[in-house]
């Protein structure tokens, strides 16, 4: 060492030691939050450790390994599971693996992290809430949205009673990819499963249960059946669900794949008997708030939500100095470790397991309701089945 | 007449007599049109001659007539009807008003002009629309948002193929004052009749014939019974419906009257294989349009309605000197003289009997599924029922 | 009269006699609001009566008589100004025609009115303001923008000391129809005269007077000279001022005919101690509003300025029934027909011919200052000078 | 190494060790930087090596070697100065610490990064331009603005003649905090050097160089003279800049500290013959472009500058998987590191000491025309003086 310099003192922070699984686009963002937790939420917070990544493919896993970070490489997922180093176990692979890796972790006494869908089948996603609970290990369902600042701050209000009651919601997650015919399909799912499962979060988040559901599902596009992977897509490039919430309240929730113009368009709106909320994925630092009143001056406001007193906004960046769309990875996987670390809830900010065969069970319903013609019952996840 | 002075040249265009039953919103509304016209349709049109007006109340209409520029007045319907002078007589008096006189009136030969919703009764709607093709009379409900150039824009350019194939379509109509509990109720109708048949047009318009709906119905506010001169007011405050169109897109189709911050909120998105288009009532001269194409600049584009190349706008006034609400009635009204006078179809831009018919068989068929919980099919106009 | 009517009442409100100069865009928008004030305003307010309008070309005027409802015309301007029924001259004619026809009303005791810029120079601005303050009738230099409901409320909020002391503020007008260098001139004016003026009269109107300026003009278009009528066009395309205001608050005020997409752009923003507004005519009914305070809900609200307690819009529609341009005439015409039947003052929510006076003086020093390169005082309209 | 895995192959590319002066919020944002090169810009790039930080006090430079991730700290910026190690020297400290440790980093030749305003005096900036020139060392001066992905876009649609000939320009900067009389103050600096700079160098970068500017100066809130750390605080919580271009186009800057509501709002428009373009950077990820033309659908095109085709975008995510404002320090650190590895040119796209000096002459130049009240020329950084 130089003369004048003194090394950087020791992070005395908790460590936690993460094995992921995945090295895509979940993989890059995971990889990328985890690195930027410690000089963000600071001085409390943790030391996740980049223990060791797995993947099928291992000139693309040693890569991913080099350039996200990560200590060490596997092609076995069970390298990670196995490895005591490894307490949280994150799936940021391709939806088929969610489920035997994830519950092979949760076997191993592995707090869990699971992308979104938690399961393509709901007796799967039954599967990972009943064993992550049985084993009394920390388990989350990345519906990243929840932590974007605006979200959290909507959270906030209806649940302080701001909005009063609800008489209508709407929810909607559009994008645009998939109008082009041609257009390679990252998964064998449809809309549903790869956005649509976030809206119907975003409802329960913000609204809470949903009682029934009448839907439709339609397919301009992806129909006659396009192949994945070797595997048929799921016939949905859109779909339209009518909710009825457990609080009489009624909305509507739908995803699309077709919308041009619309590329990342999560989005939703609350009216309720004290004042409304607006919210768009596509501007995500900006809130729009209504609320009732006497006055000249009745309006939505436009609040951009990078304040001091904006909970997930307050550790990043001065007034203003507006945040991206991977910041929400970063709260998030900061809320789960620090549940980990602290032994503290992961709910109800953070989606649990609980709340990812929740999302499954609307869906299925939905299924149920578009085959029918019915309006169909969905299945509380606290219900014997 | 002064030294200097020559007096106007007589307006040699035809003139219409007008008779026009009711006093309120409307038929003010109704009546700004009517003395709009003949300036600003110019050197073509026509003169509306506003021979009477009628309404229940002496004091009330009598005063109408002299604020709203009408020659005579009656407190009976039937003088208008009986009046050879009136060639068209136009119905802006309350929904319960609708049936008799107008039926009344097509059996004296009139052309007719109705409000919305034609009829509460789908059975009512069948006799209005029956009796007037049976007396090949000309026929207008007031659908008037068919009359906003931006509304005008977007029919042209999904007739024109401009959108391609659509793939899901949205549309709302919110408005905010029963949230107020004590508010005054103009009629004893619901979220569906008083401004829904709106939405449910519109998507006709631009869409086309819908199918089949699935609905709900709720009434947070204005559940228990609340009466409305001596009536009980239908039970919906919000209405939400799932629609399947012939085309087989499906889209949402929702009204609110409990909606805080959302004042006149008419809006719809439209996504199809080639673009989309988006609109909202409360910016009624801005229609967003995004075509799909190459290049770093896609985006969807804010069209401010008012150019000389937008058949609606032209006749008003220069560039961005944008338009309000009350030129669509006059556009509406124009035209319906104009196909009057020189005898050409109403449709398909303005709304026949037809189209309020088809609005009321929607209504009604959401009416039957939020009782049944299933999916109901909408009869066509055109079948034998 | 056929049986069951009776005869519209007479309608007692004063009636005023109108004489109009000019059948154009303007004679167009002020027959329109003539003819719109009696339903509107009710039940105060008067009865305009259109005596006679005055035109150069008689096959023009004879046509606009008709078409705006005038009684009579005339090719000579002095058969208004000598018709003893005349009540108000209003002078819609071209920039040219403003000072002689005016200054000759005003000798034969007519109230007059004047479209924008009053005087093309200083000078006689300055005679028409002394000639009619010395007859003693009443003058409106059509400042029209001060009318929508917007700009009225902010005037209230800003007056009320809802912002504050003011601290920075902008206005601008930006056009894009001098863009194309092939357009044709309605006027040989530019940028300061066709539209910049309205710019000002904003900032006096919301701010309060300018004491000094600096400023540049460009004409990148527009250059080498083009005429009009026979007149060569002034050279300004665009003109920027450096604005410092009695007050002691500096802001901007700029104008262009050659921004590209800004069709009808007259916007502007304050910002004061305690708040900020913002606004533009491409969306004349919302204002944005921003107070300070504490919380985690701040920022602009948008507020849609048709509200019953919104002065302006309060006599038109309801809620949201947004309004147009039009409407701006309608309501200053009411206005100055207002203060001429109760005998009660322009100001200040009117523009006087003081206040075409003060905007032509801002004119005179920008120009001023553009020549010599210095910051050049702003005479006062009340100075000897 | 537990079985199964192998270590993450080395990171081949080439190391550049930094060392950086400061430890506030610029320090955190350029550590921030730094870290997400590495895994964003891959397989290129290269990898910054935090070989140390530098800071007075002794505590707060030690726990933000920790929490930024360097090496090892000093508490005399010599110390990096003077190390081997260091390649490039970024300067993050305080306006007052810009001058003197950058020039002894020249002098040891070192690659030099400062934040704005390069330096306070303009004599200092060009001692700072001249010295890194004789070295030859690669010089950056931080107008970060330059590297959003929407600002790329605009400069790039700007020099590919896509808006033609420039007609008019407007650049603003606008803060609230200041607003507040009792705010702690960053710095001994005013409107102009702590964001005004950036409007300047914004404005240099889409249009061209300023030839000359009138200007005015103001302070409502920070009058009379406050202090900042023992030193008096310059006098402008607002400056407003009439400028011409060396084009000959004529525009506004303005920055304010004292604008409720405008949180960070450094926003522009350019109009030009072909087109126009505006941008703000509370929504910074979207770009509102317009191009002349003919048909019905013209008008602002809102872009989200996110997709594969936007040069600064594309590293990042998918498509409006927005970014936030701390990705503009990472591209542009990215760019500077790039063009020490590869020796390959900083600017146009990177603001060199020439644009931090430019920035300060028309600065000095503003200063001078406030206290004259003259339109004052600019001096070109190429001239001799």
């Amino acid at each position: 060492m130089a003369a004048g310099y003194r090394p950087a003192p020791r992070d005395e922070r908790p460590a936690v030691g993460i094995g992921m699984l995945g090295y895509g686009f979940m993989g890059r963002a995971h990889s990328n939050a985890l690195r930027q937790l410690p000089s963000t939420f600071w001085p409390g917070g943790c030391r996740p450790r980049l223990v060791g990544i797995a993947g099928r493919t291992e000139s693309a896993v040693a890569e991913a390994a080099t350039r996200y970070g990560w200590e060490q490489y596997a092609t076995d997922w069970r390298t990670l599971v196995e490895d005591p180093q490894v307490e949280v176990f994150d799936n940021a692979g391709p939806d088929a693996m969610h489920v035997e890796p994830t519950l092979a972790a949760i076997a191993a006494g592995k707090h869990v992290v699971c992308e979104k869908p938690l399961a393509l089948a709901v007796a799967d996603a039954q599967r990972l809430y009943d064993a992550a609970e049985a084993a009394g290990v920390k388990h989350l369902t990345c519906f990243n949205y929840r932590f974007m600042p605006a979200v959290r701050l909507a959270h906030e209000l209806v649940k302080g009673g701001e909005l009063g009651e609800l008489h209508q919601v709407r929810f909607r997650y559009s994008q645009e990819w998939r109008t082009d015919a041609d257009a390679e399909l990252p998964a064998p799912a449809g809309a549903l499963n790869i956005i649509g499962c976030h809206a119907i979060d975003q409802a329960r988040f913000l609204v809470g249960e949903i009682a029934g559901v009448s839907a439709r599902f339609a397919s301009p596009v992806t129909t006659p059946v396009r192949e994945c992977r070797g595997e048929p897509v799921e016939q949905d490039d859109t779909v339209a669900i009518l909710a009825e919430f457990d609080s009489g309240v009624v909305g509507t929730i739908d995803a699309s794949l077709v919308s041009p113009g619309r590329k990342n368009m999560l989005a939703w709106e609350l009216n309720g008997s004290k004042g409304s909320l607006s919210w768009s994925l596509e501007q995500l630092n900006h809130l729009h708030v209504h609320r009732r009143g006497n006055g000249s001056t009745q309006g939505f406001t436009e609040v951009i939500v990078t304040e001091p007193d904006h909970v997930l906004a307050a550790p990043w960046w001065p007034s203003a100095h507006i945040l991206g769309w991977e910041h929400g990875h970063a709260n998030m996987l900061a809320h789960f470790l620090h549940a980990v670390v602290e032994d503290e809830p992961v709910g109800p900010y953070g989606a649990t397991f609980a709340d990812g065969l929740a999302a499954a069970r609307v869906g299925e319903a939905s299924h149920a309701s578009a085959q029918s013609g019915r309006h169909v019952t969905v299945t509380p996840v606290g219900a014997s089945v």
